[in-house]
């Protein structure tokens, strides 16, 4: 920078003022520091800035997938550069320890923030990192431990408009298969059905398959579904993984007069170009980016705020696939 | 750290060694010292630490969109991370601006290397990057301007295979509608087409559609090439989002009977559940990732050595859409 100076003969603080971007440096001053920038190749350090400012305006998402499709994630990010900010993310895996890793190696690095997909239950080793001012915002599900803003969307909800459309339909016998219940949406999610099938006095029995989301293990339960004595004629897939792994079960296996009928939690795209159409519970995934952004801003500009946790409706959209009357 | 050497009754240096996991330590003076860590809640200054060792240990991914499908960019995130490699991802939003800028600040933070799916024809503002050490590994694109190690998939050959299964199933006047030519690939790919379609002695005019991957945009070109006096009766898509734009068209508009035979590039999950199944050139996503991380840590580990181009083959998958004959 003393360089730049020299070369743009002007004094070190109107440098310092240019790559701040203070905007009360003239104009002619500035031209002439960018200049010298440019002849010089001068690469401002953001590693030293960050020290002495104090803040790096960078953002980090821990996100279970960084490179899978996810339009709150997606969004939220468009939102935040919008608003100034860096956005760094990284993948957890849905491995606790990663999670850890990720979100310490974040706040060791001076990120201001952490938008989180929050796995397993014990975040108490946020507590340090809150305390030191870092802002945690919790996306899909809740921290466990140190209070954390967080958007849900409203899973209990979602299941209950799966259930009753398939219930609408004619269908007297309706399985779940889902998210493995250690995540807190399968969690949610499974005793949501379960709740629906006690209120219809169905007995549960071979009815939830929770677990991995991996295709071995969902095909095991739709085996198990539909070669139960009294097998079920619909099923509530929990999530789009368990949605996908489905589909694909029942197109290499099952003849498509026995393909019960289904309504998946979570909107994709293609969902409506399948066939039959797939009938799903979409979440409003452009307000949960809003909403994360929202809270990720506030607590940025005032760390002191009290903790708030927004829950965005759901909605069933009917395609097809949910409204097929019972096999046989 | 004053404090956790007083407190863990050590040297300054052992507890140094102990953060810095140097395996030399003895095991009972790296347990106090990791007690009197915990009793404090002492945290390492990932910041300060590297301008010390002149090594983060991350690696940036600059994507097109972070939040997106890209099975590539997912398994060198494993990869990388097996490897003891942190991993942070931006996405650059097809925006040359918005590239440079999040390149540069991987760069400014100290991030040791980035992997970059490159955008524009100006890679300039990554010479003095590469001077400083920054190590730069391009995917699916090369970088324009500096040398640095790239892989690529064999776009060309992946049209010509898409054009001759047509052409082996009937087809007589075949389009393309594909990304914008400004993007390597879509330049690429377009090229391609029009060799292979020169070569069949057929007229280019109103056959080959690049441009914005935009929904309205490729309807308007399916309409084209769908109304035009002589009509296409088959289709080559150039990227899986127009793909996906593409279907969606059709299925909005065009009656099933009228529909065009299509091949697409890349894979997708549900490619093969579709009415009727894609037929596609896959791209070869493990290959590219092992060889985009061989290519990365070579270089971090040697930056002097000489730049590599990987280029890896394409596949068709034949699943029946590429199968039909012409629809009349």
């Amino acid at each position: 920078m003393v360089d730049v100076a020299r070369e743009a003969g002007v004094a070190l603080s109107t440098v310092s003022r240019v790559v701040n971007q203070d905007p009360t440096v003239g104009a002619e001053f500035a031209r002439r520091v960018r200049a010298a920038i440019d002849t010089l190749g001068y690469r401002p350090d953001e590693q030293a800035r960050q020290l002495r400012r104090g803040t790096s305006r960078t953002v980090g998402v821990a996100a279970r997938e960084m490179s899978a499709r996810n339009p709150v994630l997606a969004e939220f990010e468009l939102g935040a550069h919008a608003s100034g900010l860096v956005v760094f993310g990284a993948s957890t895996a849905d491995d606790v320890a990663r999670e850890r890793a990720v979100v310490l190696s974040m706040a060791h690095r001076g990120f201001d923030g952490v938008l989180m997909e929050p796995i397993g239950t014990d975040h108490s080793y946020l507590a340090p990192e809150i305390a030191s001012g870092l802002a945690v915002v919790a996306v899909d599900r809740p921290v466990s431990g140190p209070p954390t803003d967080a958007v849900l969307s409203d899973n209990s909800e979602g299941v209950r408009l799966a259930y009753r459309q398939l219930a609408a339909h004619g269908h007297e016998r309706i399985a779940y298969i889902g998210d493995h219940e250690r995540i807190f949406t399968g969690a949610e999610r499974a005793a949501a059905f379960r709740a629906c099938a006690t209120a219809d006095g169905l007995p549960l029995d071979g009815l939830v398959h929770s677990g991995e989301t991996e295709q071995a293990r969902i095909s095991a339960a739709v085996r198990a579904v539909l070669s139960a004595e009294v097998r079920a004629t619909a099923l509530v897939c929990g999530n789009v993984t368990t949605t996908l792994a489905v589909l694909a079960h029942l197109a290499a296996e099952v003849p498509r007069e026995e393909r019960p009928a289904m309504v998946g939690f979570d909107d994709f795209p293609l969902a409506g170009l399948l066939d039959p159409p797939l009938t799903v519970v979409a979440q409003h995934t452009s307000e949960m980016a809003q909403a994360a952004l929202r809270l990720m801003t506030a607590r940025l500009g005032e760390p002191e705020r009290a903790v708030e946790t927004v829950t965005v409706p759901v909605s069933l959209i009917a395609r097809g696939s949910g409204e097929r009357p019972p096999a046989r």
